[in-house]
């Protein structure tokens, strides 16, 4: 963020969902691509009568969706906190929606203040696709065996390098993270859901997890060789990545 | 349907899902229009390899969906029928799912054979939209009595003349249908759904009725005033056709 808008008097944050159907991912683009970023900084724009510029947590990828990204911006505009949302539902489009808006401290940072991040992946099972869901999850016609996938995920909670769940083209940024939490729950009728919580994502790390996690729930892959593969950090040896259209950034902790 | 079609030597019937989005309606269309009976009868008859030719339980507006949808249609295809829903589901795009096939009699028809249909209308509440559900709901900032629409509701079960929720451009056929039943519930948090049970629906009906029972729910119109307009038989009384995207054809009996 360039420091002159630093000087603006207010630090104010949001929390944002949207639909990533549309978009190429979070992170602003140049034209003709628009990303979530693009739309949120035009239209924040007009609502607070001078150009607005966006920290993110964190960049998601095309197609991926948000339940609670958070940013921030400084801002001199007037407006009061408490009707951001409604305003902000007047000028943007339905798949974007500010969840809730308040007043930061000067020194937060959507980007630099997080502490941890919690993302969800939906999987869709059966052999019939419920149409309203084709967007908003995975589908996979196999039988998953559910316990087998929860033993995988449990094995990589802790601080770990995570080489192997990182994008093939991801450059050598230090590869160690965190996992507070990893489960997989089905609470409703056909949907599974994993939800992985940790102090932050190498880039695809979530959808490589997911995707090796399915492995082992099709049993195309064993639980040893699950942790073999993790713990030579290759990885090329994991499975291809899940698509994105079944991930969730749930939730950032700050 | 031409009657030669009628030599062929199976009636084959389908339930079928639909997100509406992203098409001009059931009712097959002229290029560049794309109505979901173009798709299904184009993939269809790959499946069946013959042309095939689809008779439905009724013909569904731009945008609205469809949970229960019924077709049919006359095939010397040999494939089993409990095979079809899976070779559909990988000829079709994702927002078109045959949900169930079974073999009827030559005498069955989707359109003449319907007895009864449900359909459903779901509302999202609240000031902030769910954009998750901005497709498939009607969002409504504005406070809503449920329990005056459920009495709007009540009053116009029964067997009535119609002509007051037709459309306007609608022609002279029969406006007599009955409702056996009409209510509304919130089942899912923010989520209301109307449901309404008829022996057929005028078009725009249901579309219609909610949207009237939406006025009496924000306190704009009485149920008094709802009840004279009801039996003034004057659609032009009434607000305006609520939107396409929250209505779905449920069920058809027959």
């Amino acid at each position: 963020m360039r420091a002159e808008l630093k000087m603006r008097r207010r630090n104010i944050a949001l929390t944002v969902a949207y639909d990533g159907t549309n978009y190429n991912g979070f992170q602003r683009q140049n034209p003709p691509n628009v990303a979530v970023q693009n739309v949120l900084e035009e239209r924040l724009a007009k609502i607070f009568g001078e150009q607005i510029e966006l920290s993110a947590s964190g960049r998601t990828d095309a197609g991926v969706h948000a339940i609670g990204q958070v940013v921030n911006f400084f801002t001199d505009g007037r407006i009061e906190i408490e009707k951001i949302p409604y305003a902000a539902s007047g000028a943007l489009p339905p798949d974007i929606v500010v969840k809730n808006a308040w007043e930061a401290d000067k020194n937060f940072s959507a980007l630099h203040s997080a502490q941890s991040k919690i993302y969800i992946y939906k999987i869709q099972r059966g052999a019939v696709l419920n149409p309203f869901m084709a967007r908003y999850s995975w589908h996979i016609r196999a039988d998953l065996d559910i316990e087998l996938m929860q033993a995988a995920l449990q094995m990589i909670v802790g601080t770990y390098d995570f080489s192997a769940f990182k994008a093939a083209s991801s450059t050598n940024m230090n590869p160690v993270r965190t996992i507070y939490a990893a489960e997989i729950f089905n609470d409703v009728e056909n949907i599974l859901t994993i939800k992985i919580h940790a102090s932050g994502f190498l880039y695809h790390m979530a959808r490589n997890i997911v995707a090796a996690a399915v492995e082992v729930g099709r049993r195309r892959l064993t639980l040893e060789k699950f942790w073999q593969i993790f713990e030579s950090k290759e990885r090329k040896l994991f499975p291809a990545t899940a698509p994105a259209h079944g991930l969730y950034l749930y939730k950032v902790f700050y």
